[in-house]
């Protein structure tokens, strides 16, 4: 958070292929597979539901009302690359719309996730191009104060690296370390690997209580059932 | 809010035909019909539009980030139930998925009310589940500390006690004390029975002032018209 | 904010066609061509997503829990009003449901802005009536006690002189005085007016960076690449 | 939360004695020896610090923006009280102020806890009648709408019953059930019996990891120290 | 809120006399006597407690993050004025501290009221100098974009013109319009004079439902005493 | 945010002279001396006014509503230390009273930054520890998870490394990485320098506007005087 004016062209991103492959898995499961850790805060939220998506971030540190950077981030992004938008103070203005949505989409970013608001939402759902954010605003911004991008960040409460994976969809957001992204998908596909199962035997009436034989458990820890 | 520990496994449920007939009037019309009370607070929203339901309250206390009374209580649910989940403080995290989601369908449940957070809203509208919640989010949650299932809750700033008859729709969420659903059905009811002649009255361009014939008891108040 | 217990029947509006022009621009380009000015706080969400309407205001001051202005400024409304109703003090309760809508649709109203809460709103998109708000809520109001009619207000953090142009879509509502609608249309279709050029370059993958000519600006502020 | 016009004069105290040792507790240890249960939510602030006290809490239930009740609760005060108010809806106007004040600690009445505002706070600290609210504001009420006096009701997310025992101080509020204040002052009080010695060691700088023999449970949950 | 990169030097306050006389009176009082408006949000707090004064306003709008404006009012302000600060969008920055409070205070303000940040707060109150605001924040600002002073504002929900009289203290900020200054006054004094009276009867245990005389109205709103 | 049950003993401070000289320069002077950057965000407020200090990180990772690791951490604590606490997710629960601050204290602990709530406050008032959290809560935590000590944290939307100097006052938190200190230091006592000049030219009436040379930017910007 704390370099500005800089804009790092190399950053080494997280493995393309399980990279991709985390969207399929979605953010809750990713999260428990990295050890209930890694998720932004819970006010992000999309601009339209059902989108679920998995890039490289390429991060952007902005100012309060001023979208400047916004453009220098656009020359950054590779295909596959999801921009991650942090701003210095809370700020709800509406930093990106459909404009700066073509340009990015052109240029092969999945989507942004922004620490602040967006607008033009119609047009950015008609796009395809999925954004979640603290807030939908038409207020504009200034183009005045440097910024950094692909500097480490903090974003709705988490830590991102340039490079890192994010995993995003109607649940939230989550990121995973570059180094920790092959790890953290085999973990994630073992725990998505017996969930048909699971809900088989749930959706034919047998009790979570037996399947993950809690009740042992919880009469140990002293649960009384009282007719 | 002050047993934990504890699963009333016999509760008394609100009459079933007159809870379940409450669905079709609403929460907005159920609410005028208690006389303004029985609201839960409207940070409560459901996680798809369009659900509208009733059922019978079963209830349940956990702990903030602890889920395990979530199968303790879905052993309890039975035919018309919907769920009410309150935490002993403040907390966002996702307490329930589709897995959890599964279980209770195949129980009988109609829904669940949690003043906390939920997880694979993409999977839950699929299933036709609803939920209403305080939030969305990925955040796990673990199983280690026992809280209670069936004892009076106060869950978004409302009492419930279990058996009490719920009616949940887009516009929030209303509690009918179990003693109280015949009455408040026939109330709800009278009130509904004429809606259709004010509509068209409405419609046709008559206006309230008129029609429930305010004009005398604005002017007693005071009311100027100022050309 | 000051008087109470009036009602101003002959308020002047804001040019018919030019209040009408409006819409199809939108919140955003709109209050960019104020000179992004005018905007209430971006807390105000519409009930469903996709309307996107402009009208001249009917203001109407109301008290919290108390709806009863509400049938007093259906009488007022002409066709192309919308409603903008402000609160003396925070209040989330449903102030406005398919009955008043109902009355204000057949009195030509385009939707209503309410600082507070609605309720009926699956009604309300059935009807094709919008609704931008604070809050959803079951929760009824009384009628007891006198605001205003055409008042200027403060409705969520704007300013709003009766008769000012209004317009609202999903990233917001932003107010037009009256005696700038022409300029501001005028501002904004020059906006619009070469978007299309500027998306098409855009989707070709041209920068921003170079369509706007920012690159010297940036380095004269002190950007720095790094490789 | 449901009986509305409705004064009870006759209600069940908590035990005299056991309510008035309870203050010099504290609501953090009362809280603990309750099981870690009973507390408001942390909204609610005390208007100036350092007041700590406890008494019988007799209820009031009100409307938004309206304070008629409190004049009716008054009358039901009675030494050793403190007065809980709740509002059926989110309300942060000034329901009390220094005449209320003054007619309350005429009648015995310890504080008051509301899920609201007051107003006159310079005041209420002058005359040392603490009060913990929601908010503070000089927003004033009417007095229109009939509420209930010593009903159940739910104050900042807790039900109290009249009667109950209530611990007040900079830290919290906490609802100590009438039948179990006896045994909660056991409790606190064997809580707070050993803490001296606690603290004396802990201030010779003997470590809580060691006091408490924490070192073999938070090895064998796996705890690796670094060098 | 409409005019940008304006600096009105002549502005006809409220009278200073009636001006002057309303601190005495507290905010709730000169709010009451204004009909129960006038008053900003809650949200606004006293930097430090104790402090109550009144005075002309002096308006300045900012944008966010930017403090530039606050240097031109600084040079608009008379012996008696209070400045008014509000922004664009919301912000939390720190807008204003010690170097800019010697500034105000040299040059006869008496006070700042802004719905933003503001920081050395320790120095401020060590120097008397009393602030309102919405947060306080060591968040700095810059200078670049025009604002205006001595515009018509919106600050806190309430429509503030310049020269209006401003009462501020513990319980908040009433807004008093010049033209109704003399008249709020008086009503405002009508009000505490016979508060004395009151509070003495009230002292002796006199209950308000018998001193206001609100039994009959009471029982005809159907208030009922259960034994 | 990622490593889970690790406790790293031997963690680089930031130079201890430098530091410590940053405490009486505050966070707001130190804030522009970085930049602009480095801010927590402003919702963390001191739990009483006055305290202005500085120190090392020593950093603590814990679970919503488990303090097991205050423990941890406090072994580790050295003299001049600051623990910076950051919870996995939102909490207001009180982690911290006055029996872990009598322990931190003898370990040398100059204080506690922790985005969550804390009790006893009148104790650790008394004891001149002082503390920066977000909210006060008497709520009691278990100890149950492992959490981390000295590993990167984001608290309050701020990234903080162990061993990374803290300034904290009345005006908030700001964090300086370890690097940083000595330059950052310097810088702060530069603009300090000259500000008691600065002050005695404002408090003798001359105007930041001529102070600052700023007329000549404002005309060009446009800044239009009307008289």
């Amino acid at each position: 958070m704390f370099e500005l004016g800089v804009v790092y062209r190399n950053i080494t991103r997280a493995d393309r292929a399980a990279t991709d492959a985390l969207a399929a898995l979605g953010s809750a499961t990713v999260h428990e597979a990295m050890g209930r850790v890694g998720l932004m805060k819970p006010y992000m939220r999309p601009i339209y539901s059902g989108a679920q998506t998995s890039g490289t971030a390429v991060t952007v540190l902005l100012h309060p009302g001023d979208n400047w950077m916004m453009h220098v981030v656009a020359e950054q992004i590779q295909l596959g690359d999801i921009v991650v938008a942090a701003i210095t103070a809370d700020c709800t203005d509406g930093y990106f719309g459909d404009l700066l949505a073509t340009s990015f989409q052109a240029r092969g970013a999945r989507g942004l996730i922004i620490d602040a608001g967006v607008r033009d939402v119609k047009t950015l759902k008609e796009m395809n191009f999925p954004v979640w954010s603290k807030a939908i605003s038409s207020k504009g911004t200034i183009k005045a104060t440097l910024g950094s991008v692909n500097i480490p960040v903090v974003c709705a409460g988490m830590s991102v690296q340039p490079g890192d994976a994010v995993v995003a969809d109607d649940d939230g957001i989550v990121v995973v370390p570059k180094a920790m992204v092959q790890k953290t998908l085999e973990a994630a596909q073992a725990r998505e690997a017996n969930e048909g199962e699971k809900r088989n035997k749930l959706a034919s009436g047998i009790l979570g209580l037996d399947m993950y034989n809690m009740r042992p458990a919880l009469e140990k820890a002293g649960l009384k059932y009282i007719d």
